[in-house]
C-alpha cells in the first residue's frame, strides 16, 4: 500500500453504460464468460438515446441479450443516468465499484470505493480478477461552515479545480472530511465526487454518515446502510481546506473544467442556451432549485432551457411535487432522462454564443459544435442566466434564495431494471449481433524493434473527447471499431486516420495530461486498429493509459519534458529491442532517426503490465494463456 | 370555380415550420418583402430539435431574426407540433390558410380552409398574392353512429385509407358532415383532416359548431367562433357513408399510410417499439387515452414506449391532470414537444422489428432505419401493444375501456410565442446567418429544346421521403441547398448525385402519385440544383407538381400510361420548341433518340403557370417583371 506501488483491487460491483458497454459484451464474449462473478454488474443505457439510425437500438437490444446472457441487470432507456441511477437502487457503502465510465467516482458519496476504469478491466473485474490500480495518494480536505445561500455543492468542486485544476489529483483518492460536511446531502456530495474526474483523482470518498443513512432511508434501502467514518485521528499525505462560507458562485469558462473563474467576473455576456442535467447535478434538489427559481417567471426569449432529467425516479418525483409544472410553464424543454447534450447527443449549440450547463465537462468540441463556447456552472447560476439571458451572479437576481422542500420518500422505480435470468435459463440466450455491431479487431503482439513514423503530435490535456470524439456523429459507430476509426483524432486533425492508415505501424507525441477525460476505450482501440504502437507524451491521464496498455500500445513518457519540442509530425522515432529494454529498467531508449537525436523515455510499466503490452493487450495474452492450459 | 380550372384564394394565415421554413425566409429576402400582409403569419420551430450540430441552432437563430424583420410570429423549440398548436392559439373558423406542410389541411377542423403547399406559395401569400390551386371536387363523407369503445378518431381516417388508399382524395376536398359528427371533438377531427394529406386530397373541411365553440372556449377564444355548417340542402360531387358503429380497430402496414387491415389480422407480431404522438394524434385526449391504458401496468420489458407531447401546453395539461406521471411510472420515455420521430428526428428503430406509431405516414425509410417496418395506428391499438410486446386488438384486453377525462379549460399557454416588433422596428432588424445558411441557388431559364438524358426513372407512388429525405442525416443540412442536394434520391439510388452532377441538365421519369407526402420544396430544388428540368411521369401528387413549377421544372405526363414502360434510364429525351409547345394546347411530343420513338405527354400547365416555368421558375419570373417594371 505505498503510493506508487500497483495494487490488486478486489470488485463487489460493476457499472456500464451503452457507449463503452457493447465493446465490453463483445469482450466477455471474447473471454468465454459464463456468467459474472461480482455481487452487482449493471448494465446501463443512457448516452445514445437519439436514435438517429437503427444503430441505436440495435445496440439496446444486443446490450439486453448480453445481460441475460452473462448474469448483469439491464437498466432500459429511459431509465436514467447510471452513475444517480445507480447510486439509488445499487449503491453501497463500503463496497468496491469499477466502472467503464470516468464518473464512476461519484459513488464516492456513499463511501465507496468506486474507480472509473476502460471497458476491459471492467470486464476482467465482471471475470473476478482484481482491478490494478497504481496506489494513490489520500488527499484529505476538511470541509468547514455552510454554504450561503444561492450556492450549492458544484460551486465547492469548482473551488478544487478553480485551485488545482485538471491535473491537481492525478495519483491521488480525495477524501473530504470536517464539520461542513454535516450540510451536504449524500446527493450534494454526489455532485463533488462525480466531477474529482475533472481533477484526475483516482477517486473520490465521502464517509458513510447520517446523511447516507438519510439518502438510502429515503430510497427504501436502510437495510444497506453502515457507518464507515474515518477516525477522528485520520492522517493523509495531503491535507486542505475550504471554509464553505466564503466561496461565492463559481463558473468554468469555455474549453476546460480547470479555467474557474467567479461567475461575477463573466456577468453581462449573453447566453443563448442553458442546459441543466448530467450526473454532475443529478439531484432532484438541483432541478427543484431551478424550478423554484423560474417558477411564476418566463425564460428569457433569446434562450433555450433544456432540462434533462438524470432519472427516470426523480422526474417522476419533480412532477408529482409540480415542480415539473413549473418549469415547463417557464419554458423549460424538458427531455427524456439520459446524459444526452452531456455527451454531445443533441443539444449543440450554435457557434460562438455562450452555452452554460451544469455539466461535468466543456472540453472544446464536446457539445458537438466546433469552435463552442461550453460555460459549467451550478442550477443556481444556470437558472439565473436563463432568466435574464445574461451570465449573472444568482445573488443578483432580485428574489429570495429558492426554497427546495424535496420528498422525504422518493418514488422508488424499480421497473425499468430488468434482472438476470438464473444461470441455466442464461447459457440458453443467444447474443442477438445486428449487422452494426462489429467484432473486437485482431490484435497481434508488439513488434520487439519499432522504427515508425510520428502520424501527429498534440499539446497539453488532450482529452479523450479529442481524440476519440463522442457525440451524434460518432457515437452511433460504438459498436464497430473499423468503422469508428474514422473518427480518430479528427477534431483535431482531420487527416490522422488516413495519414494512419497509410503508415501502419506508427506513433503518437503527446504534451502532459495526455488523455485526460472519459474512460472510453475507443479513444485507445480506433487508433490501434489504424495501427498505432506507441505513444511518447510528457505524461498521462490515469485510465487513458491504462487503456493504451489493456490493447497493446507502449506508452511512454520524456524523462526530460524538454525533449518533446524536439519532435516533429512526420519523424521517425526507432526502439530496439522492446521487451528487453522494458524488463532492464524503467527507461528506453528513443531514436529520433528523422534528427539524428536519441530521447531517454520513462515506462511506468509493472511486471505484469509489461506482458500485457508486449503480447498486444489482455485478450491476446489471456488468449494465449488460455491455449498453452 | 369549375373542378379543374385554376382559382386564386385569397389567404388570411400562414403555418411555416422549420424544415421548410428558412427557405421560406430566403425567398422573402428574395422576394424583397418588408412585411407580411396576412392576417397571422407564424413560423413555428418543432421539426428539427435534435441539435446535432450547430446547424440547427443556427437555423433556430436565422428564423427568429426573420421573423422579426419581416413581421411572423415566432413559436420557439419546444412550444410544440404546429398544427395542433396554431389550432389551439390562432385557428379562426372560416379563415384561409396556405402552409409550407402537407398537414396543413389539419386546421379545416375548426372549418379553416387550409391548404398545404410549397414554400415558396406560402412565401407569396405572405406577399399577399393570392393561392393557386387546381378548383377540386367536394367530396362529402357522411358520417353516422357514435365510435364504439377502444375505437377514436384515427380508425376512421384509417378506414377512409383502407377503402380509398393514398391516391383516393386527388384534385379533391373532403368535407365530413351527418349526425356522426356530434360525438366527435375539434381535436378528433383534426386526427381526420390531418391525414386528409395521406389520401392525396386538396384538403379537408369539418363544419364549424358547436364542438368547435366548445373548443375555442377551452383554449379561451370563444370570440374567434363563428359557426359555419353546410345548408341541409348541401349537395356533393362525390359521396360516402361511414357508419361509425360498424368500424373496427385497424392498422396501416409497414410502406404505405393507404395499406390498412383490421388489427385483428395483424395481431400477435412482435413489436420492439411503440411512439405515440405527431399531429395525427396531437390531442390531450390522445396521450391520457394511452396513459389510462397502461395506468398501474408496466410496459413490455422488450418494447421502448416514446411518447412525443405535441405541444408545450399539453404537456402541461398532462402533468397537472397526473397522467404524465402514470404513463412515467409505467415506464414511457417522455420526450419534449416537437415532431421527432414523425419525421425522422430520432426514435429509429431496428432493422426489420415492427415499430407501431400513431403518426400520419410510413413511407419506407422515413424512420430513419432503412428496412424498417413501421404500422400506423391509433393510441388505443399502440397502448396495447406497449403492454402486451405484441400487436393486440385493443378490444382484447382485459380491462374497461379508458375513460378520459381533460380539463374544460387548458393550460393555455402563450409565453413561447413571440409577438413580431412593429414594422418602424422591424425594419431594423438584421437577418442572422451563420455560415450554415445557405443562399437560394441561381435560377436560369428553361432551354426551348431540350435534349437530356433520363438520369433515374421511378415506380408508383414515390414520395418526397424518397426525392428528398428528411431525418436525422439530412435535415440539418435543409439551409443549405447546394449540400443538402447531395441527398436527393438516395433512399432509392445512391447513384443519383453523381449521375446528375455528370448529365447537367436532365430528366426524371417517374410512375402514378410521384411526390407525394410531404410539401417540401426541397424535393423540387434540390434535384433542379442537380440539373432537373424535366419530369416525366404517370402522374403526380399536387404539392409536389406545383414545386417543380414554382422552381422552373418542367412536369408533363404521359398521355398512355403504357409509354412509361418503353423509356428506360440513360435514354435520351428531346422536346423542342418547349415555350411555342406549351403554349399550342395541352398535349406536347417527347422524342425518345436513344429508342427513336416519340411520346405524347400532357402538361395541364395553366397560362401563369407556363409564364413561370419558362423563367426558371417564381424568382426569376418575379425578378424579370420587377426589373421591367
Amino acid at each position: 500500500m505505498t503510493p506508487g506501488a500497483e495494487i490488486g483491487i478486489r470488485v463487489d460491483q460493476t457499472l456500464t453504460q451503452d457507449a463503452t458497454g457493447t465493446m465490453v459484451m463483445l469482450e466477455l464474449e471474447a473471454l468465454d464468460l459464463d456468467r459474472v462473478r461480482t455481487d452487482v454488474s449493471v448494465q446501463y443505457v443512457d448516452h445514445n438515446l437519439l436514435q438517429a439510425d437503427e444503430r441505436n437500438m440495435a445496440d439496446h437490444i444486443f446490450l439486453r441479450s448480453a445481460c441475460r446472457r452473462y448474469g448483469l441487470w439491464y437498466s432500459r432507456p429511459g431509465n436514467g443516468v447510471s452513475h444517480p441511477t445507480h447510486m439509488q437502487r445499487f449503491g453501497v457503502p463500503g463496497a468496491s465499484m469499477a466502472g467503464s465510465d470516468s464518473h464512476t467516482c461519484a459513488a464516492g458519496s456513499l463511501g465507496m470505493l468506486a474507480v472509473g476504469v476502460g471497458g476491459l478491466e471492467t470486464a476482467m473485474a465482471m471475470a473476478g480478477e482484481p482491478l490494478y490500480v497504481t496506489m494513490p495518494e489520500i488527499w484529505g480536505v476538511r470541509l468547514t461552515g455552510e454554504l450561503p445561500p444561492w450556492l450549492s455543492a458544484k460551486d465547492v468542486i469548482l473551488e478544487m479545480l478553480r485551485r488545482h485544476g485538471v491535473r491537481g489529483g492525478v495519483n491521488r483518492i480525495i477524501e473530504y472530511h470536517g464539520p461542513g460536511l454535516a450540510s451536504l446531502t449524500a446527493m450534494d456530495r454526489h455532485v463533488i465526487a462525480n466531477m474529482g474526474a475533472e481533477l484526475g483523482a483516482t477517486t473520490t470518498v465521502f464517509p458513510s454518515d447520517d446523511r447516507v443513512l438519510e439518502f438510502l432511508r429515503g430510497e427504501g434501502r436502510e437495510d444497506d446502510f453502515t457507518e464507515i467514518v474515518a477516525d477522528p485521528d485520520a492522517s493523509y499525505d495531503v491535507t486542505e481546506e475550504i471554509d464553505l462560507p466564503s466561496l461565492e458562485p463559481l463558473i468554468a469558462r469555455p474549453g476546460s473544467p480547470g479555467d474557474v473563474v467567479p461567475v461575477r467576473d463573466a456577468a453581462g455576456e449573453d447566453v443563448h442556451q442553458v442546459v441543466v442535467g448530467s450526473s454532475a447535478n443529478p439531484g432532484l434538489r438541483d432541478f427543484a432549485a431551478v424550478a423554484a427559481i423560474v417558477k411564476g417567471r418566463q425564460v428569457h426569449p433569446a434562450v433555450s432551457l433544456d432540462v434533462n432529467p438524470t432519472s427516470r425516479q426523480i422526474l417522476l418525483d419533480l412532477t408529482r411535487m409540480g415542480a415539473a409544472a413549473d418549469l415547463l410553464q417557464a419554458g423549460a424543454r424538458i427531455h427524456q432522462a439520459g446524459c444526452l447534450g452531456c455527451i454531445g447527443m443533441g443539444q449543440a449549440p450554435a457557434i460562438g454564443r455562450n452555452s452554460l450547463r451544469t455539466f461535468p465537462r466543456n472540453f472544446p468540441g464536446r457539445s458537438g459544435t466546433s469552435d463552442d463556447l461550453v460555460w459549467l456552472c451550478s442550477p443556481e447560476t444556470a437558472a439565473a442566466a436563463a432568466l435574464t439571458g445574461r451570465i449573472t451572479d444568482p445573488r443578483d437576481l432580485d428574489m429570495e434564495p429558492p426554497a427546495v422542500r424535496p420528498p422525504r420518500r422518493s418514488s422508488v422505480n424499480r421497473q425499468m431494471l430488468e434482472a438476470p435470468p438464473p444461470a441455466d435459463e442464461a447459457r440458453g440466450v443467444a447474443l442477438e449481433k445486428a449487422p452494426s455491431i462489429g467484432v473486437l479487431p485482431g490484435l497481434d503482439p508488439l513488434p520487439d524493434e519499432l522504427e515508425i513514423p510520428v502520424v501527429i503530435k498534440v499539446g497539453d490535456d488532450v482529452s479523450t473527447d479529442e481524440i476519440l470524439q463522442a457525440g451524434a456523429r460518432a457515437l452511433p459507430f460504438r459498436s464497430d471499431i473499423a468503422r469508428l476509426a474514422d473518427f480518430a483524432f479528427t477534431r483535431l486533425d482531420e487527416g490522422y486516420p488516413e495519414r494512419a492508415r497509410a503508415a501502419g505501424t506508427h506513433a503518437v507525441v503527446g504534451g502532459r495530461n495526455y488523455g485526460q477525460g472519459s474512460s472510453r476505450e475507443h479513444a485507445a482501440i480506433a487508433p490501434r486498429h489504424l495501427g498505432l504502437r506507441l505513444v511518447l507524451a510528457r505524461g498521462y491521464a490515469r485510465i487513458h493509459w491504462q487503456n493504451l496498455v489493456n490493447f497493446g500500445i507502449l506508452p511512454l513518457e520524456f524523462a526530460d519534458e524538454a525533449d518533446y519540442d524536439r519532435v516533429a509530425q512526420g519523424d521517425v522515432l526507432r526502439v530496439e529491442h522492446v521487451r528487453e529494454g522494458l524488463r532492464a529498467g524503467t527507461v528506453i531508449e528513443v531514436r529520433n532517426t528523422t534528427r539524428g537525436e536519441t530521447y531517454r523515455a520513462r515506462h511506468r510499466l509493472s511486471p505484469r503490465q509489461r506482458d500485457l503490452v508486449a503480447a498486444g493487450g489482455q485478450i491476446p495474452l489471456l488468449r494465449e494463456r488460455s491455449a498453452g492450459q
